[in-house]
């Protein structure tokens, strides 16, 4: 992993020479129309504002606005100045940003894996297998449900939602050493509403965010739906790489920094205490918050410290779900926030989705405190712990090497043989009926191509290793 | 209803004199400051760019940047400019566009309703009481899904959402003329959800987008969270006054005009077929989307036609959702947009939602293909008539008049006798355990204050009237 921070701008910069300035003016403009900087019928720059903001001579801006209006890109209206031409349209995630290689970008992972038929392999996907999760207890839930008051069946629930399950998950949080009071804890659909809650309350256009390099794709897809510019810093087995954090946020100010740290996503790996600290030292020094999405948090055998807990939800925010270990049928997710966030968020949430799923809140409450969730998780890690085993022994065989053995969860990071590009294997595998998970959908860089990220509860069928095997041979010969 | 179109925007402007140019300069700066338009740490307009803009002398500027300065506000940097003082606070609702009387805001309703216990009467929200909802088939289908397969229980849903609802849906629209695929169809976990995913993926910060005035109270505080900025036209009992939508399109070219057409919100009126063939006639013309909020559909007696029907979701998008008739506790809504949105739509939900709650969807799915909500329905609306004439004649009998008599649904907008102020009433009404729903909650212009909204099948209980017939008693004598 040798991940250079990297910032998205909108219009393309540098390493143009002489004849072509005019068709990099012209690109420019053409990419701030795509990332819709600049829209349908607003009024171009002046000829002399965008020569000084690009460093051109008038006479190429002039020249670059000819060409576009000839294209039809853009029009002249005499006296007025230079329009964006066409009607609007809507959106597209694609067109914010630079558009990465669309067979990799930040969507493919998701949309394989949802997409997917029950006869499709998975060992790319996020989620544990359907017969993996506590399906009694969710079943015995649902039976209660069926004779609870009418209240619980059809009303809205509470703008902070469930107070039961906010007090369940407030002690559960005392357990990991992160205090928050239930009128600190928001319910949300998900951890993802929960994380998009959060940046459309802590973030506005333009700001810039930090992220690890690996981390989740999503992330990258919901910062650039929040039209923030994203900078990275590259991942260590201990946390983010400590030295280029401080210059990353020397240089870039970012306004937020979005992490896992128990067990990240992708690696597998934990944030040491050590590393936490001066995380948060550094974030105080430049006013940075933090918000540590924690989804992964059950499955540790041993719970790490959080920055939630170093912190005592001061600088950071925590976020979790029920996705992974209990149902993510039954959509649930959390914030836990310092207490004069709460207002706003409540505002924010009630705009956006006007009410949590009351449903969802009751039957992860009712499987929480009927002790079957706490057995089933104790069986799960064991189970997790098993399959990680045997799935990096089975790897390495066919010479794919873990870049650690994590203590726990579901996912491991792995190199191919050198120089082999994991999107190849992935469009190979795709073709068999197997969805892997390429590494550059989780690199801002794109420096993680030689990486797939495996799910070793999806890793089980030896199908897998069979195509794996062939893939890379193929690869190896050049085909 | 003589409502004005109202243009939201960020610095004060016009109306001052003379010596207090500083102090309109200063203020306008302090307002963007506050609306975010400029955020901590930016920096400001040069003096002469901001003179230019405000139609002020260069001293002018010059007196104002430096009182705010000596303020605090702003920092001067020398040899570089003035920038923004103050470290970055987060988001807060009440601080996009004006604020409006914080005690009657957009929120006022939704939070005094969903906040509100059990002994509290709800005559101001916006749902039904929960024993008038189809409780015996949501037993009947939790008890149901309770066998389900393991899948149903714990995993994602696929991206549109449930085929077997979308099908449903897709027949259940083309019994109101709208022809829609089931491929045209996404599931969403609400129709809120719904609305804030076509807000991210039609509009962005800046569009001016069209309102009815009166309209939901939650449009306002959505588009003013997705920093559009918000017009609005009077709307007469056939629909907006066609006229004045006209001229406004004409004048502030909107991107998007959001709209409930068949039993409208907060009036109860429905919109003509006149009317709705003109709309979208202008909307062509201008080159408008249209987003049309259908949630209270499966009241009406008879289907009027919708804008979707007619214009066949080009220009159209159609949202709907099951809270009002079925459950707000299983969240579930969808949206109806035409074909070649689909794909940036299920990108947009992915990073925002992941995936739409599964589990609420088998829920909804399972109780529409019984029976039982047809039958439910029928009912319903025959309670609801009845409902609608007696509290029509209660509200008659103390002085409080119905704008129109609504065909169908649970609102009535009533107006209080001449001069009294609903938002004293609302007060009034809430030290007594009441939450009423004032009229300039609805109305962007703020020209509804005479106007008080009630929920019909929430206006059963006698003290409802007594309460209202003291509080307008003790106002028109002037307490």
């Amino acid at each position: 992993m040798n991940a250079q921070p990297v910032r998205i701008e909108g219009p393309a910069s540098g390493g143009r020479r002489g004849g072509t300035r005019v068709a990099a003016a012209m690109d420019a403009i053409r990419q701030r129309i795509a990332a819709r900087s600049l829209t349908p019928g607003s009024k171009l720059p002046s000829i002399r504002a965008l020569a000084a903001a690009m460093g051109m001579s008038t006479s190429t801006v002039v020249d670059a606005y000819e060409r576009l209006a000839a294209d039809g890109v853009i029009r002249s209206q005499p006296g007025s100045g230079f329009y964006v031409a066409g009607k609007p349209a809507p959106l597209s995630l694609a067109e914010i940003g630079p558009r990465l290689d669309r067979g990799i970008d930040p969507f493919w992972v998701s949309r394989q894996s949802l997409e997917a038929g029950d006869e499709v392999l998975k060992p790319g996907c996020g989620w544990l297998p359907a017969a993996w999760m506590p399906e009694a207890g969710l079943r015995r839930a649902l039976r209660t449900l069926a004779r609870a008051d009418d209240a619980v069946l059809v009303d809205y629930g509470t703008p902070l939602g469930l107070p039961v399950l906010r007090q369940l998950l407030a002690r559960r949080m005392g357990e990991r050493g992160i205090a928050a009071s239930p009128e600190q804890i928001l319910l949300t659909e998900s951890g993802t509403q929960a994380l998009d809650l959060l940046c459309r309350f802590l973030i506005e256009p333009g700001d810039t965010v930090l992220v690890d390099d690996p981390c989740y794709f999503n992330f990258h897809a919901l910062l650039r739906a929040h039209r923030a510019s994203i900078v990275a810093v590259p991942y260590t087995p201990s946390g983010p790489d400590i030295e280029r954090f401080g210059q990353v946020l020397a240089a870039h100010r970012p306004r937020l920094y979005l992490t896992n740290s128990a067990i990240h996503n992708p690696t597998g790996a934990v944030l040491s205490p050590v590393v936490a600290h001066r995380i948060l030292k550094l974030a105080e020094q430049f006013a940075m918050t933090i918000v540590e999405d924690d989804i992964f948090a059950d499955f540790e055998h041993v719970p790490e410290p959080r920055l939630a807990a170093f912190d005592g939800l001061d600088r950071v925010v925590h976020v979790g779900s029920f996705s992974k270990t209990l149902s993510a049928s039954a959509r649930c997710g959390f914030i836990a926030a310092r207490p004069d966030w709460v207002e706003g968020l409540i505002d924010l949430k009630i705009v956006t989705a006007f009410s949590g799923g009351r449903l969802g809140a009751e039957l992860v409450s009712a499987v929480l405190r009927d002790g079957s969730y706490r057995r089933h998780m104790d069986g799960l890690r064991q189970r997790l712990a098993g399959a990680m085993a045997a799935t990096s022994a089975r790897l390495k065989a066919i010479g794919i090497t873990p870049w650690l053995e994590p203590q726990a969860g579901m996912f491991l990071w792995c190199s191919l043989p050198g120089g082999i590009d994991a999107a190849d294997i992935a469009r190979d595998a795709l073709a068999e009926g197997i969805v892997l998970a390429p590494g550059n959908a989780f690199s801002l860089s794109q420096s993680a191509s030689g990486f797939l990220r495996f799910n070793v509860a999806q890793s089980q069928d030896p199908r897998l290793y069979d195509v794996l095997r062939r893939a890379i041979a193929r690869r190896e010969r050049g085909q």
